[in-house]
């Protein structure tokens, strides 16, 4: 019988918060016992959110209302800045999972370059873990803060690190074009995410460059032990999720596919497609699979790279949950195992 | 500890079979050990389903090379009429949920009207108990063969059955409208179904009568103990899943909403919203749930019902499978716990 | 040589107003002199539309900044009340054709009922003429204010009138389930027209009574020589363009067959398709033709009438341009011959 | 008074022959006099495509009944290879414009490489002049056989042919990432462009290699004089219309941006977006307008280069039929002025 660990989930009323709730309903290890929604403070998660009407969950209240005394575990789906204002005060006993873009860069002077202003909680931003867990998975162990990785971050350190660390590709020169589902940008009423303007068609945003470079050059660099910087260039797509990387490289395809096949050789949720193969986000929609595909191109040594996942689920809530079972000592896969939905 | 049952799925290349698979993944109580696609024996699920490839499954094969010896009980997603043939050659201890139009109308001459040719099975038809798990569940939990409903069937059936049984509204003059997802069709090849004929837009479809209004006539006038001649008329909705069915009819609204309320009280599935809020497909997609809403109209004594669900899940493989737990002594809901995937 | 005609839009910042100018752009005896938009006063059409960037246009003021001295007629794409505010001050000798709702009604009293606040500018309110060009073309040519019809209103009334005026349906018991592009709702930033909340499915909204259910009454009530309630429920469509009526009516579907077919012989954008053929909204998308089809049921005596149009253009914006055409002395269907876009 | 050329279309059942058919319906020069249709023969245009239903059109009819005495040009949509066959019995005083591939390329070895098979009409291969009419203007105007370009093609080519011409960018190392609206596989019924298949979601496709590469080849490498092979990786984009082409090369932004603006700055349908401005497919839906982008990466010397045009329109058939005008003398710009279609 598995022990149930209480959780609170900090900024429900998004769809990451919503996510959590969707994949913890069938998780035996967890239970939701606080959500915060301030601006929605007392209503139901079912009034905000129908499809989870038929869940018994506590209704959603401000986070000064919260009794952290019976909480085991945080995850934070706040607005950027404001998670640093909140999380430095947060008991010191609680595990957080962060989902929020604000400890995921290590360097202050990075964080204030990319996001325009000083960091507000420079002390956990050092202690914070990254949250791309099949790289990081024993530091997260003993994690008390983990900082969730940015979706399109995630989908291109899939593609990319194991091939940074086994040294098969030229490290300069990456590229890195995203297709990306709307519900990256969250729940928030802009003009430029009506499905008028979104659906049936398609445009690069985020230019001249992105934040989640930030990320990128972090994380890649380290992988090469020298600096990187790719390029990267991500572009809407008119569907509600998934993310698919199409990245390119320099190198051997015979040998980027063995490196990648090795790196992920166990790994529960990341599915290396046989050579040549290539692979839809509508294939993972609703899970917390990553499929990878590498296919060689006509012009000798260079290589696609393709890493599709949903960027609700492993770009965020569901590499959260990944995280927090880890945290807590339950097994890594659990609550996770759903397949992706199709059609 | 649950016992698991052995499960086999005939014709399992279609949209239906593959959600049988992903439903079956999560459920403790079943394990597939035989999957049947004619045109595709001999490839792996993967390959026809890449949303599937991380499951381990046995490969498809023809229906003949399937050995029912160790099978407890069979999903057949097979084609109209080539069920019947299929069907009555089975092993007589197998317990059959068929998902096909085969086994629904119990009326030799009525399926010969609407489907062209006389019944190949007719033994089995007279056996076979229909599927609308909500209304026949003493009979699915003794029966061998269980006949899956119709998705546009079952739909207006939640809206409408308590509300015939209870007498509160006028059995003359309802009108259906419903708003039916592509996905229903089929994974066949049919222009009419290729996305750039069916997105961004809607059409009126299976004029002047679809077949699926046989079932509404046998199901309806079994409850009012009078015959019950609906006019329906679904239309094709640009979304892959869901079902919406606008059910007008002539009652009391507080009535109405009262009789739904204590008919489905008990229902694990089945959500009635509060009085004069209306369901979204959305809110329901890739779950086995039906939302329900009672909306009176400003004109005295008109009031519409609506009902939403899922057409692949609720409306055909979950329902199969709540059937099939109840064939299998199982809990009702097992395996189909999963919330709905929104957005 | 058609002489051309100076045009204003005031609004333009909105759908109805980048419709009006991508059909003006077409239009040999017009010319667009002034567009107002108050919050995007300064920028030029192509950065708030970049469709229309190729068109040299004039730049984006506030309305008190137009010269109304050359000006012809002035379309109006302003928000609800506002319109009366500004529309009652303008030149007298402006002919002015007004998209919003604000004098579709001719009674006070209605529309005080309705819109929660009393009529503006009531005297203008007298002298409007309602925009539905084939049932008021003589009034048009000779008005100075023309009153757009709501685009749900439109669509049911190209249904419904010639059967009324003819007397051969029942008036009482009419419904109206209508499918509705997302574009219809505007350009505003709202959370219930994010592509996430929107896409892949479908609801009711508008409920219990939506407002264009005004113009049904006043309208139809005027063609049948009686009081008319028909029962009215719009739902949201996940398509940007279009709208579907299904209409159910009582009566013979013959007559109700050859009275459209008679009332729509001569008009250019009506087209009434053979009995028993039904119209999708995709066949209209973009174009000013509105497709009706008549299809009998299997119930005696009841029939479903369908019409289908373009929300923004036979709906709105081409609506627009065919009255103005009329009070301009304009060949009717002037610069409104592009056929539909498909697919 | 324009003088109005007797056109013929061949395969006019595609979705290519639809388009051309809207667009001509509006064209003050041309009048379709035949449509052909082998399979449909005997149908009207209305009943195949019901959007073209309020034109007055001539019935289809197969090829051989075709009386092209009278006809002034052909556009042939005829599919892959067949169009060989026919093309070259039709009468030498017929102009030609082809939609299909079958005349694209230039080398009859570098065709059967491609295509697997000798080309049947060598001859006319040798004649045909390559459509992308910016390039070969004077070319076309004396052409009896326009090749129309693949319209993954001429999206790639509008992006680097002047960067290739004026010597700005590096001709090697590349790289064309495209989103590739689903019209362009055409009306065929295939399973994997049906709506559940292909919405909410992307993949590439066409790997390892697409045939539309050979045009790049031959294309570029004239333009650079030296052989030239381009990286090019298409995805399917879950709409209907429209491309993508984001196109990475190595140069000076200001240089590449000035490159681009000169050599279309007369262009009457290609529109260069302010440097650092990044076109949407969106927004040239339905015309026949195509939007550039030019925008520096913070990696110095790399720049992106993106091209938007709609497949079917500058793609295929308003290309086709700009190229049509001047074969026949007319303005070349005629009736393809409609704005884009928004939302």
């Amino acid at each position: 019988m598995v022990s149930t660990h209480k959780i609170a989930i900090l900024g429900a009323s998004g769809y990451t918060g919503a996510e959590l709730v969707r994949l913890i309903a069938l998780h035996p290890g967890m239970e939701v016992v606080a959500l915060t929604a301030d601006r929605k403070a007392g209503q139901s998660m079912g009034q905000v959110y129908p499809h989870l009407r038929h869940l018994d969950l506590p209704q959603l209240c401000r986070i000064e209302d919260v009794d952290f005394s019976g909480v085991d575990l945080v995850f934070c789906a706040l607005p950027h800045a404001m998670t640093q204002e909140i999380v430095k005060d947060l008991p010191e006993n609680l595990k957080i999972v962060d989902i929020s873009a604000d400890f995921r860069l290590e360097d202050p002077a990075e964080y204030e370059k990319w996001y325009g202003h000083v960091h507000y909680a420079p002390e956990m931003q050092k202690e914070a873990v990254y949250g791309l867990t099949e790289f990081y998975r024993d530091e997260i162990k003993g994690a008390r803060l983990v900082a969730g990785t940015g979706c399109n971050a995630a989908t291109g350190q899939f593609a990319l690190r194991p091939l940074l660390r086994a040294g098969v590709i030229d490290p300069d020169g990456i590229i890195i074009d995203m297709f990306c589902g709307v519900s990256g940008a969250g729940r928030a009423a802009k003009e430029a995410m009506l499905h008028s303007e979104v659906s049936e068609g398609t445009n690069p945003y985020g230019l001249p460059v992105h934040r989640h470079t930030a990320e990128f050059d972090q994380e890649f660099s380290k992988d090469a032990g020298r600096e990187v910087k790719v390029i990267f260039t991500p572009h809407l797509m008119p569907a509600n999720r998934g993310i698919l990387a199409t990245v390119h490289v320099k190198g051997d395809a015979g040998e980027i596919h063995a490196a990648l096949s090795q790196a992920y050789e166990n790994e529960p949720f990341i599915v290396v497609l046989p050579m040549g193969e290539a692979p839809a986000t509508r294939h993972v929609r609703g899970s917390n699979f990553c499929h990878i595909g590498v296919v060689a191109d006509r012009v000798d040594g260079h290589v696609r790279v393709f890493a599709a996942l949903d960027n609700l689920t492993k770009g965020s809530s569901g590499q959260a949950i990944q995280n927090a079972n880890l945290m807590l000592g339950l097994p890594e896969t659990m609550g996770l195992e759903q397949a992706p939905l199709f059609p």
